[in-house]
């Protein structure tokens, strides 16, 4: 047995990034005689699927977000380092971070995720800001609180209308989410908060390029999407791209929509970790990887999660979602295990799908289990059972639940926080 | 009687400031027949006695503070405006904007609050950040926990010293609450969470000028908090003013003691309610007011709290505490609305001495009741009791509890935060 005190040859698996799949990837790994490096540019694990309440004022972010070394601090063959990867040298097995050190590796596992796609209109980022981090989801709940508050004391009734008006570009499961939940935040705050805005001043549109809003899911669970939405106040637009997006508004159609906050939901691509490689990445910038998540032409390099593009047994591209890179990286750490320790064949990734879902409003969500599908204020509740569960500790399920049960009894929305003018 | 609906010249009350002396004085006039118009930079109230709280990761800031238009929208002749005063024309009886816009008032409560004093040395303040909003709380935080994160990684002892160290300059209550809470969090830290750095390595001091911390207690309780802060590894110096504070740490005694993180809480000084006014500040840029809190030479216009400069009943001025600031809100809105609204005489002020207390760590505080003090476990579990009570509504009593509660059986500090690199 290896005594772990000592300094001894150990195999050293880096993984880059501390997402779901990271974080999952390193957990399979944990209290193994491997030596496991975890790197992420954050110093906390974000769990995204609840950043949309972050942004609409109902929770705050240390709600869901934890420090990376709290969740791996028990494992104690885990070391995590704070810092940002530029490059990555395949030749002589080693990862180069920003401040020039060089961490050298015998597995490496590229777990960073995605970033939203502005398909070559960088220049609208800073107008729409997409959700992917707190620093966006405090940036967007600011933008709104201050638009309701420069709006109370506006008195061009042109301005007013910009001001009150809020677009989400892109109708998938983040741009559903959002758009509901400004639709009710913005009519509580009204009836409640403010003395010179009517309700029917407030203005919230879904703007989607495609056909229907939802379309990875079933024709009716989408057009239920719809119809709740609309009736919580949310116009949708569908086959409506957008052809420019400035500090006053969107285009679409040739026109200007004048409106004071933007969201971006259209489409992700992988981090850049192709370019690192310097190999050709698949669609979106995933790198393509054989069946064991190995990057094909770079040596003991896997990726997984929304970095890699890998398919499904029915041969469709498996979706960016929190469940494919969750089980891709306990696979992954297990398989690296079973192969450093062992020198066990790697076996193939399988996906087992657990649902898709996605929340409209109060009371309001849909769920397809493919042979099956759940919508409505049951499908609702399975939703934030189902989210608190998977928070990462009995802490943050306590204080997340205390939140909604309050918030759900009284709506207000405890985080409404404009930090700094 | 008055028909509210109808547009009738009511009198009208702007109060400028948010915090606890300009609340007070709102909720007191709330539901009468005066119309009442307040105005703040922020769109928050904060409750700044557990902000120390937010700099050390232990809550959240949403968790202490409060919009102002919520705790407000329930009365009806209460207006909220956000915007940032410039001036105060008390000849034509308005107050001045940024935006230009100009509100007129028939009386004017000035609670504007102070800000940290830096003695001239305005160039000390982006080094060592005061504790006055959630944006130096989080940046407190944010420099705090980046300096382990180096720390973790760095190899040259001199500049891992460095890092590790902390200085705290003041030895007021937020200085020795910041002290032993940094000390307490950093060393949890160590422990738990990082793997190559040791708990000697960690420095916590405390600078004061004067000769003993604390110096508004007696002098049993200030050697008691000495004596505890040692314990839990806080290094105190006293009779050692700051002759520099620079990017690299803090010139005492004509050396540079290199630190990383640097809290100033030497002293405030009130807000620029004087300028203004144009009339000559007393101590501390205060305004000299009226037993009856009117602003000597400015009709109309009335000033309380920390932007105030009055005096107790036994001559002593009364200290800057949110409880001089409540009292006195609470007085002058009862004040001004027996005088607008029924002419009664305005009456003087009286404070009432609730008690002075300070937190010096896990299981240790003090409390100075005049006649007779408390410190200890006892203590502190007043101090925690009382400062649950002492926030907004329920719903931050229930999540300030629920995590104490967690924390206290757990040592984790849950919001160990670094927004973005």
């Amino acid at each position: 047995m290896q005594n772990q005190s000592e300094v001894v040859k150990r195999p050293r698996v880096v993984i880059v990034g501390a997402g779901f799949g990271g974080l999952a990837c390193a957990q399979a790994l944990g209290n193994t005689a491997i030596e496991v490096v975890v790197i992420d540019r954050r110093n906390h694990n974000l769990f995204q699927p609840l950043l949309y309440q972050v942004a609409t004022a109902a929770l705050s972010p240390a709600d869901i977000s934890e420090p990376i070394r709290r969740t791996l601090g028990r494992y104690h063959n885990i070391r995590v380092v704070m810092g940002e990867v530029v490059a990555v040298h395949p030749a002589t097995g080693c990862v180069e971070l920003k401040d020039g050190e060089e961490i050298a590796y015998d597995r490496l596992v590229l777990a960073t995720g995605s970033d939203y796609n502005y398909f070559g209109h960088e220049e609208w980022r800073k107008h729409a800001p997409g959700l992917k981090s707190i620093h966006e989801a405090r940036d967007i709940r600011q933008r709104l609180l201050l638009a309701f508050e420069k709006a109370e004391r506006c008195e061009d009734e042109e301005e007013k209308r910009r001001l009150l008006t809020t677009v989400v570009i892109g109708g998938g499961p983040t741009g559903v989410e959002m758009a509901g939940a400004i639709s009710e935040l913005g009519r509580f705050m009204i009836g409640r908060d403010f003395r010179t805005l009517k309700e029917d001043q407030l203005h919230v549109l879904l703007i989607e390029a495609g056909p229907r809003i939802l379309a990875t899911f079933p024709e009716d669970l989408s057009q239920y999407a719809s119809d709740y939405l609309s009736r919580i106040g949310v116009a949708i637009r569908v086959n409506t791209p957008v052809e420019d997006v400035t500090a006053e508004g969107v285009q679409i159609g040739g026109t200007l929509l004048p409106a004071s906050c933007m969201v971006w939901g259209a489409g992700v691509k992988a981090s850049p970790a192709a370019t690192w490689l310097q190999v050709e990445a698949g669609p979106g910038g995933r790198l393509p990887v054989a069946a064991d998540l190995s990057v094909k032409g770079a040596a003991g390099v896997y990726a997984l999660g929304d970095t890699a593009f890998t398919r499904g047994e029915d041969g469709q591209p498996l979706p960016a979602l929190a469940q494919v890179a969750k089980q891709q990286g306990k696979f992954l750490g297990m398989a690296l295990a079973a192969n450093l320790l062992l020198g066990e064949a790697p076996p193939a990734f399988r996906f087992q799908n657990r649902g898709n879902t996605a929340v409209i409003g109060r009371n309001a969500a849909i769920f397809d289990f493919g042979s099956w599908q759940l919508k409505g204020r049951l499908a609702w509740m399975l939703w934030a059972i189902v989210h608190v569960y998977l928070l990462v500790n009995f802490e943050k399920r306590l204080l997340v639940s205390v939140q909604w049960i309050w918030r759900y009894a009284t709506r207000q929305r405890g985080a409404r926080l404009i930090d700094e003018t």
